[in-house]
């Protein structure tokens, strides 16, 4: 119920119990055909297994269940693998592998189909903002320091902000996604049940699944796990800074966009819920816990650990997840934002020129000096009287413009 | 699949959609009840929603889907709600009521009913921690600290220490679930649309559904959720500790305890996996990011938030799974332990007596004082002749029996 | 810099390497102290030791030092006080007990004396905002739920709901202090070096101490640790809320309240920047993170952890000046706080009487039934022709005022 | 007194109140300079402004008192400047520049430093893993996974995944060192105030400090200091895991390896505590929250953040000077560390040759079939007969050798 409402509905399938379980399977499946390949086992028992693999004919809740004695569900799975595959050919499911070996590789696929979701969706919500960079390059409004206004800006700068956030994050999440490594070491990482051949079935393995193979075995060594997740979290905090900003730039008083019709209260139709932009903030809060857990686990005892490894699992999962929730639902506020630029100008003027005092200040401190023009400025503005000049907000965006221009074409460069 | 293996069954319905939904409309037939009951609305109305509650005919995807626009799963309960009623009475549905009153509300009998789960099983993991508490009492081992053996302790202690930790941990968690508080106060904590029953259907409603009323509403005061989660962790992190203290006992070179049989490699036989003891760690681990969720939740914005009162729906969810995995998988580590006073013996002599320097430093001390004791101790172990004493670690166990029988006691008092 | 910032100067001073050393010394003076009332060491040696104590002729940086070695900062204190004592009272320092006795007491010394100041400065702000609730009982203002504007409350009523989530923390914050005990075990636990007179030296040192006596040593049972630390993030949480509260109502386009001067930028006059408010915030986020720690460190080793005790030690300073950064904050930002009534009455009439429209729902659902009713209000908004009922906020307010002195009546009974 | 304990001295300066003062300092020079070469500011006023900033008579306490007010130090520093550098040139301290782009670019600079030490050090590190890595490449020892003995492996495979996780995090860390941009916006992020000059000020800026020029200003977009965050904890934790590894390894039940002496006890003078270990698990859990709070930071508000930004400036304190910490601490365990290969052999044979079943079921399996083949090993052991064959763990290392010489290359094609 909850996760309906937080994660796209193919989000939740790549990262189910379903998907774990074509993950594990496909591990299972490379390993034989890997093996097979080396020389190590009989070509015939690899396609049984293949064949066996793809059947798919297995539950995950019920390996989940026979999977609290051993404390992971890859042992039932094997087992099962081995009833269905029979014959000789049973005998060389899972050659020379460990459980770890199997869950890790399976963690990694699942991880890539999801990253891969998220950079999609990503693309996605950076064009949006460039549109939005484009469009209002040069609409002035606010800026807005411990909310407080203080000088102008205009909207595409704003934009162009979200967007740098936003391409910043995605180059972190496909620098980690390139790195998502194959596991294969066998009970402790020596490869020895596979004699001479390990290291030749290790780089086959990886071939086969299209992951990256690494140095060694990483049981133990969740560096590129960790920093896996501190993408994701990272990913989703940048979408989660478009929705607060969102958000505040929706509120009753502010009014200057609205999300598109959605979130609207039977009892109080004036309101337009910012419901994309809050599920944005809420995923990314629970994507940074994930997160955490996953930076907590990095010291694992000797070969294999005692509890972190596990806490892993789950914490992946909601990492990705979440971090796709957050991006969609940012995707979902950004499409269709209605965006007020009148009201952006009416607010800049709410405070009777007040947001000009800066430039006041250096349009007088040119006679004056720097001090006696602030003062006089601050008096202006205490007295009520406004400031003397007319200064119009659009004539104090500085570099604004160029800013945007430069966020749009690292946007094209990167995504287009 | 994976909350198959670190979450007992009963749980994993006791947080699932479903117990949600039934928590909501509990909510929603308690608040047809109270407003009936209270004139608000007409009595044939609240039996018609209290009918159509019970009927639950809801289906918690469905609604998760629906509660994508408004960014939560009442709305779309409220008019499916409404449509199983039909006639005047449907205008009564979730009368006066907003979202989060009936959402916070179901919260608090979905912890209710966990925590109940999570009391009873730590009374149990206790009753066997008291056990090994009794009956080794005066069972001597090694104590250590850094992982150095230190002095003699006992095995006793050592599971009273267990004790006393889930009992401390215990109470707190008894006290924030005594504290769970209903949640009604309409769209802002005014109750404006009771007119002036709004306190006294408030009152009605918590005792319709046993739940504490609360001085206030308390949209945006989150203490209560904090203190819960905390709890939670807390004794997810007491469970943990006893999954620790067993795997470190249960290494091989170790060998003091062994978990029953159950997780057991087939090509490593001789292995027994400390499969309890891991996934109490692993879900430790977990409930304390769930926490920190609540934790980090509780600045809300005004009357309602922008995220952060979604971020805790699955984090509470998460917090009650896996604090009741931990409880759980702790239990069945220590349900059947196997104890190895011999090897508990026989470790304290691994060192050639040195465990008992302390002892022979305060028995030379009497004579040479401090300082000299210690050196002379120190010389002896340094050049391996042992110390000249012949200590038994069973006589230097100072008040390890007197708190054993405090521990006990305390137990006894609560929990029997 | 940045702790003068966050940190009032009194509180920087209770958890400074002086303050532990202070405490430091005098859990070893009560140890003392408590061993000669129960005839284990000789008066005399416990006089020259407690002057010792008193002399405080110790160097906190040097102690840390030579603490690196050892891994705390007990061991070198001990030598040197061993050298301050001089003769056969020498031998009496630190009579069996480890560092770990003296650094978790000094802990606890240092809490009960931070928190006291907490719990003062809580009380303080509690009265702030309890004259707020008093003084604004009746006055209108918008709620905003997802920051959008929904139905009438009062500024009491939100004051009030701050001042209850101040109380409740506070509460939780008073009863973790209660619990505070004292410790000593020995090496580990046993108390062995003390005889037969462990337990009632312990219930000396403890009484010494005025620190709460615990049921057993609790070196590696770290629950009353996590709850202090839960509970101080709860309160920093709770004064975050109100901080977070204040920066949104303070914003230029809301204008409903303002700090007193303070925060003025000098090219930025017309700023009134919610200082305060902004370092509550800042200061409940670092206390999360360091309660993180504490919860974290939960499972650790045997009778003395690798690495997890010491990850407490600056947590727990940190968890208590963050606390009580936040709490001065939030109390810096209410004392002196503009109200702007007029502002707030405004507001309310931004959307022309949209705020009024659940209001006019119910009035008109008298009539039309309530779907109707809710469609003809949605209508008149859409259409910008305004409700045709003509409805004061001041009249659909519900219980605002109830709450609000059930609130100040907790206040009242539980501070004043 | 802790931090002595944790942290390194020339760490502990680096992120110290005067070296954010000096890197403060920095940024304002670094800014006049940028200035005066784009004809904005007179050169004279910068070189007075230059020579004001390099006389550094600044109170950084002082600067903090009076920094609570405005809520950051900048504001009082540049009154202070502005008072050390007199006549006309004080108008150009800080011209056209806000407090955020200061303070950001000092933490970028004290964030470069302490990175440059951190990196220096985990070279250190690396090359002590190296030497264990290649002196014991063929050492074996007992592989363990969830604490339990499961097959033989070696000491330098071991060491040698050590390396490779530290080389994994280091990665990562000077990557995020190299993006450490300057910070330059103005009070938006327009750069209004210099005119036409802002984009070329802001790359004389970033040319003058030696930083990163960032594509926009990027005062609440802080993706680049959440992946510092990041790859710190992400450090530490590499750190952890080997701390943890060697505590586990230094038992006195397993005595593979010993830190060189430091932490011994008086009392109990057979313990050789692993002092470097402990604090590097201390460290690392430490350096984990500040990263989460960075992390936790991402979501800012508009163009300057309500206490997020606040609350980095702690956070990357303690993040830098605890990884350091960590990583200074573990190099402290590995440097003189006593390596028991005898030990490793002795504990190797401790199940009689349980250890080689794997490696047993292979062998018989040939003959057997697997299944046949784990049976009988498997009875074999239960019955206590041991087993037929009689293998040498040192026959059954697979790859081990293999992966050691890749580690091994890695390490000297990067880090010599």
């Amino acid at each position: 119920m909850f996760d309906e409402i937080f994660v796209p509905a193919e989000t939740r399938d790549a990262v189910s119990d379903r998907a774990w379980l074509d993950a594990m399977l496909a591990a299972e499946r490379a390993l034989a055909v890997a093996e097979a390949r080396a020389g190590l086992i009989p070509e015939q028992a690899a396609e049984a297994i293949a064949a066996a693999c793809r059947a798919g004919e297995f539950d995950p809740a019920e390996l989940g269940e026979d999977g609290r004695g051993p404390g992971n569900p890859v042992e039932p799975l094997v087992r099962a693998l081995r009833a269905a595959v029979q014959g000789d050919a049973a005998d060389y499911v899972h050659w020379g592998a460990t459980s770890q070996d199997i869950l890790d590789t399976a963690a990694m696929l699942v991880a890539r189909d999801v990253t891969e979701l998220i950079l999609g969706r990503l693309a996605r919500v950076a064009g949006e903002c460039a549109a939005l960079a484009e469009s209002h390059r040069d609409t002035p409004m606010a800026a807005r320091t411990l909310l407080q206004q203080a000088v102008p800006t205009t909207f595409g700068l704003k934009a162009a902000g979200w967007l740098v956030g936003l391409l910043d994050a995605r180059r972190g999440l496909a620098r980690a996604r390139e790195a998502l490594p194959a596991q294969l070491g066998s009970a402790a990482g020596t490869l020895a049940p596979l004699g001479d051949a390990g290291v030749e079935v290790s780089r086959l393995f990886a071939a086969e699944l299209g992951l990256a193979e690494p140095l060694l075995p990483w049981h133990t060594n969740r560096v590129r796990i960790a920093e896996l997740g501190s993408a994701l979290a990272i990913t989703a905090g940048a979408a989660g800074k478009i929705g607060l900003d969102l958000a505040l730039l929706a509120q009753t008083e502010v009014g200057e966009v609205a999300e598109a019709p959605g979130g609207i209260s039977s009892t109080m139709p004036q309101k337009r819920n910012p419901v994309g932009s809050t599920l944005a903030v809420a995923c990314a809060r629970q994507a940074a816990a994930q997160a955490s857990v996953l930076i907590a686990a990095l010291p694992q005892e000797h070969e294999r650990a005692v509890g972190s490894w596990h806490s892993e699992w789950p914490a992946l999962s909601g990492a990705l997840a979440y971090t796709d929730g957050a991006a969609d639902a940012v995707g979902r506020a950004l499409d269709g934002l209605q965006v007020n630029a009148e009201r952006m100008r009416a607010n800049l003027e709410l405070s009777g020129g007040a947001v000009m005092a800066e430039q006041a200040s250096f349009v007088l401190a040119q006679e004056l000096g720097r001090q006696e023009a602030q003062e006089r400025v601050a008096q202006s503005l205490a007295t009520g009287e406004g400031l003397a000049t007319d200064l119009d907000p659009g004539s104090y965006l500085g570099s604004a413009g160029t800013f945007v221009d430069r966020a749009l074409e690292a946007y094209r460069s990167e995504l287009r």
